[in-house]
């Protein structure tokens, strides 16, 4: 009690501490560093004109259009009385019909059963089959979901258990999505870092899984396996050679797999292609298909659709326990249903307008040409990077990121040092100060230790996206050349 | 091992304990089996027609129609290009660039800011402003969130913390919604239990407050108070003394105030009025006004717009150190953004249309259209039920749902021990099976030992409310009979 104010009930101090140890890059300090700029907080004149954020995958903030049909279909459910209107294709029509049918009192203003719409459940197996070739696909092993993170935080949750020793290790790829760290620090957990291999373009040995876990066993049970495929910030595509080697690994040393698929429709190097865990597992027969647990997350934020504002996503749970599928149920229904409308965009992902239906042609123009213009940003951005000595840039298979490697002079490490920060950290800000472009510090995703990153994504637009490298490059030899 | 088949990692006896040990009666077992009854698992003819879901506060799910304005924003800000269809009135489009000027890249699509978009917060803070006479409300203290359950469980979390006797003590009334028991289930924190009073129209008395807090300090640290009012399940609506009483307490006793308010626009008796805990707290002066640490929470999913499918909610926070307050922006980072969806949902709420614009009349006719039907059906399910010789049910002054109380007969108790079911479980599934009535058991929200109860929602049209009614009334007759 100071000056009759006395404590807080709830201060740093008193919080819960799980909580306090949380980090998240991709929103952290220099995000909020870009917004104040936008804002009048900085007093003196800036020396750009505009803040570009580079910092975080949201396809629509960077000027990329929705995929038509997927808002028409999306209005005539808010707002029936479209459905007369002439200026909607019938199709459009026909499936919000269909959708308003599965929803309870054929409004999406109700919520939906836990596990999300039946009908969509359905629809979500349909395409996980044909994606994978005819492998059976049971709906009653989807649970629709808050956006993929919901559903990562969710079945982390189910795993984590004990105490000491005997808590429940979490490995997870080094560089990660800061969702994962920040994830494990909420629910106590502990983190088992395995490291991509940058020099063999961000690939993932098993060797180094083996190296990690054993390391690990002395501290904590290792019982869960996270991958990112195609890789978030990495970029990289996994063979489907890797994919079975990690899968016989997460066998042989019983871990239960989570696949974060969630860039499944982004691949686009040559030579690349996306091969789900799920395929994999069931081609290799048995015990491999009759017994890893698997765990796979989708979402409708990413892919060519973009549309993260409606926090739709999906999980295939793939040999799990009955009665803990209950829970999942049971955990999922507390937080009663997914929005509806994120829900009905997923189903719009997976059961898209078809050969002879009005729409069909719309569509896979729109989807095709926000796919082929990733993949023209994925090769400018590798290509104008390389060109700048000090930076290394491994090509951009997948995903929507490109995580290059900087070299930093002694320096700048020095100059980081003072201030308290990470040195790649140091460097963004400087970046974002001069220039207005925000990415995000390699250290808020993991790096083996005295390496420096960043995180940029390739989303604008391409002559946006080509000042944006050309301006960092510059001054990426700028910064150099003044702390060397 | 058994067979070949080794156990599973993730088991009923790996999982998260805690996790394990969450109740949630709403969308528990009674909810099953209505689910089971609407399809084909029950292989005997079914003695009723349908089924009537009375279980969940949904009132689209019920036949309530949406409120057309909200409709048109939302189909507007979808699909951009009805902006000049001339059958949208112009204020929902006015209405519609304003939103769509203050999303990322002008899109729905776009994440937003992690506390929710600014220039709704600011729409919030003034209708809460409006709300209470002119007290001040920041935007900065206004975090939109996906429905109100998950801001109700992000500041739980904040709030939880210590071991043992050390541990955070939260109390609730009870009856209480689950969501607060699943809640404090999931996050391992101590449930310290305050009883309301049935005699006393479901009063909050601060000498029970008072009794259970005492108790509750031998083993834990009781560092949270929530309340909710209008109560859910038990409909009253606390008078503007007792919320000072409560206030009182609260600070001589050093909690943290979270009031669940999610049905303040839900209030029906006579002589009944919504006073929010904000309101009230600032009039107090000091030390109350400058020194408690309150949340409070809101949604779009009841009220008279009924729109739970878009998963819409916000949280204003008093008194909370700015350092907590980052804290919870953190927390909310890691998932991204709440629904936009239902962020716009909210500002539509805060923001409704004003006198003079095109739509204000039959939004406003919509409005009380719900209302005043809500009040009729609060009034007639009292009246019904209590002419049942056995049933008491307090007056429904406000929310969506009676708990009344019911006698059962001692061969009841008998059969549903055997069962091995709470027996006022036995009673609703015995009800389920013969009628097609669903309600929820009152062991699922809590209730004096020896008293039983179910909740019922007012939520069905009028005349299928009469029959439901009347049916129920019935059936209970039958079966106090039965098994007397």
């Amino acid at each position: 009690v100071m000056n009759g104010i006395r404590d807080k009930v709830l201060t740093l101090d008193t919080m819960n501490q799980s909580v306090k140890n949380i980090e998240y890059a991709v929103r952290g300090p220099i995000l909020l560093r870009a917004m104040e700029a936008e804002g009048r907080h900085w007093g003196v004149k800036k020396p750009f004109t505009e803040i570009i954020r580079a910092n975080i995958g949201d396809a629509q903030a960077m000027g990329q259009k929705p995929i038509t049909f997927m808002r028409q279909v999306l209005a005539l459910c808010q707002y029936p009385d479209l459905l007369s209107s002439p200026s909607f294709p019938e199709d459009a029509k026909k499936r919000a019909m269909r959708i308003l049918q599965s929803c309870e009192g054929h409004s999406t203003g109700s919520y939906s059963a836990s596990a999300g719409i039946q009908m969509i459940r359905e629809d979500v197996a349909r395409y996980i089959e044909h994606r994978d070739g005819g492998i059976a696909s049971d709906p009653d092993n989807i649970f629709l979901s808050t956006g993929a993170s919901s559903a990562i935080m969710a079945v982390l949750n189910l795993l984590v258990s004990g105490k000491g020793k005997t808590r429940t290790g979490v490995m997870i790829p080094i560089p990660q999505y800061p969702l994962y760290s920040a994830t494990l620090a909420e629910f106590d957990a502990v983190q088992i870092n395995y490291y991509l291999n940058e020099e063999h373009y961000w690939g993932l040995d098993v060797a180094e899984l083996q190296r990690a876990l054993e390391q690990a066993k002395a501290h904590c049970q290792p019982r869960v396996l996270c991958v990112i495929n195609p890789g978030n910030p990495t970029g990289q595509v996994l063979s489907r050679e890797n994919i079975e080697a990690v899968i016989r690994f997460a066998y042989e040393e019983h871990l239960f797999l989570m696949a974060d698929e969630v860039y499944q429709d982004n691949v686009y190097a040559e030579g690349s292609q996306f091969h789900s865990f799920k395929k994999v597992l069931m081609e290799m027969g048995s015990p491999y298909a009759q017994q890893l647990e698997l765990a796979s997350f989708h979402s409708c934020s990413k892919g060519y659709m973009g549309e993260c504002g409606f926090r739709g996503g999906y999980t295939e749970v793939v040999n799990m326990d009955p009665a803990v599928k209950q829970q999942m149920l049971k955990f999922q229904s507390v937080r009663l249903c997914p929005p509806v409308l994120g829900q009905i965009l997923i189903d719009i992902v997976t059961n898209p307008p078809q050969p002879g239906e009005p729409s069909y042609q719309q569509f896979q123009q729109e989807k095709k040409a926000v796919l082929s213009g990733l993949a023209e940003k994925a090769q400018l951005t590798e290509k104008i990077l390389n060109k700048q000595p000090g930076i290394h840039c491994n090509p951009v298979q997948g995903a929507m990121y490109s995580f290059p490697c900087i070299q930093l002079p002694p320096k700048a490490l020095q100059r980081a040092e003072e201030l308290g920060q990470p040195a790649d950290m140091f460097f963004c800000i400087q970046l974002l100060e001069e220039t207005g472009i925000c990415v995000v510090p390699g250290s808020g995703f993991g790096q083996k230790d005295g390496t420096y990153h960043f995180r940029m994504t390739i989303l604008p637009p391409l002559e946006k996206l080509k000042i944006l490298l050309e301006k960092l490059s510059q001054f990426y030899a700028k910064f150099t050349q003044e702390y060397s």
